[in-house]
């Protein structure tokens, strides 16, 4: 397989931005020719799923401008430099939800959009929760709702709930919590 | 919630790409401060779960250079203009595996990165296989891999398949097969 990897024969920066930056790769191909890749360079982040005492997930509603609509979404958030995902997953679920949790687990890490970008997603069990304020970043505006799991699944497939990260999420705590319950 | 929509004040071209584009919109916040968005603009994608009549997932392998790795996907590519969904899932399914369908179906459709894309995916489940030759695009090279079920579920839990997209169709699929099957 290595003789497939892409060697980068030229670099161009195009756009260093608040959250997002943008590079233009030429690569050499297998077969000796070049080509570009346009390259989305973002610092990762961390997707929570929080899960009350009673079995509700606390989902957030925000407005997304690059697609125009609200979408109901896990609380998740990007990684600050240099800082542990699972310091993130704290932070973040205090931040966007009020909640802590006394039980926070990794359940695996995932490439959003590994075509044209190189966000990690870290992602994350919260259970044990204790409810707080919530501290959300100054350009932040989020409603907190709770849902079912079942719920969930159900608004995944009827369009409700469109944010991959969610999506991925969603059914992985559910497959998550089967397989720990069949043991 | 109408609200709480963010309404553009301004809109800035940074890069008008091969397959994105990059945009910063200047966007009139809540409390009427400002803030700036940067927006990945992205033509959209067919995201397909080929399935044989024996129940293995045809999977295909191939150098992804954002994220420097060989990541196990599903079949998929971006709607070219104006294409019809489900007219790109039978064409990528077919230049990326030689795969013929005869039972396309939607799932549902999802964002990738919302907070910084506008992507859009549109799931297909693909059944009733007929094989045929592949012809992948010019700078494209590809593996191709078949897989249980299960076993893809056990290969995202434990970080052998990274890409979001394909997480999604994995965990989708067992979700639709079980539903249809519990009827």
């Amino acid at each position: 397989m290595m003789t497939l990897r892409e060697n980068t024969i030229n670099s161009k920066r195009i756009y260093e931005g608040r959250i997002i930056s943008l590079r233009v790769d030429t690569v050499e191909l297998p077969d000796k020719k070049y080509s570009t890749r346009e390259i989305i360079e973002h610092p990762g982040a961390a997707v929570v799923v929080p899960i009350t005492d009673e079995g509700k997930i606390i989902m957030v509603k925000q407005f997304r401008k690059p697609v125009e609509d609200f979408l109901i979404e896990v609380p998740a958030g990007k990684l600050d430099k240099g800082e542990e995902p699972l310091l993130c997953a704290h932070r973040e679920l205090k931040e966007e939800t009020g909640y802590s949790s006394g039980n926070m687990q990794h359940l695996f890490t995932f490439f959003s959009s590994p075509g044209f970008a190189n966000e990690t997603m870290h992602l994350f069990i919260a259970r044990d929760l204790t409810v707080g304020e919530a501290i959300p970043d100054e350009d932040e505006y989020i409603e907190i709702e709770s849902y079912e799991l079942n719920q969930l699944i159900h608004m995944i497939f009827n369009g409700q709930i469109k944010d991959a990260k969610s999506i991925i999420a969603i059914f992985a705590v559910k497959q998550f919590l089967q397989s720990t319950s069949d043991r």
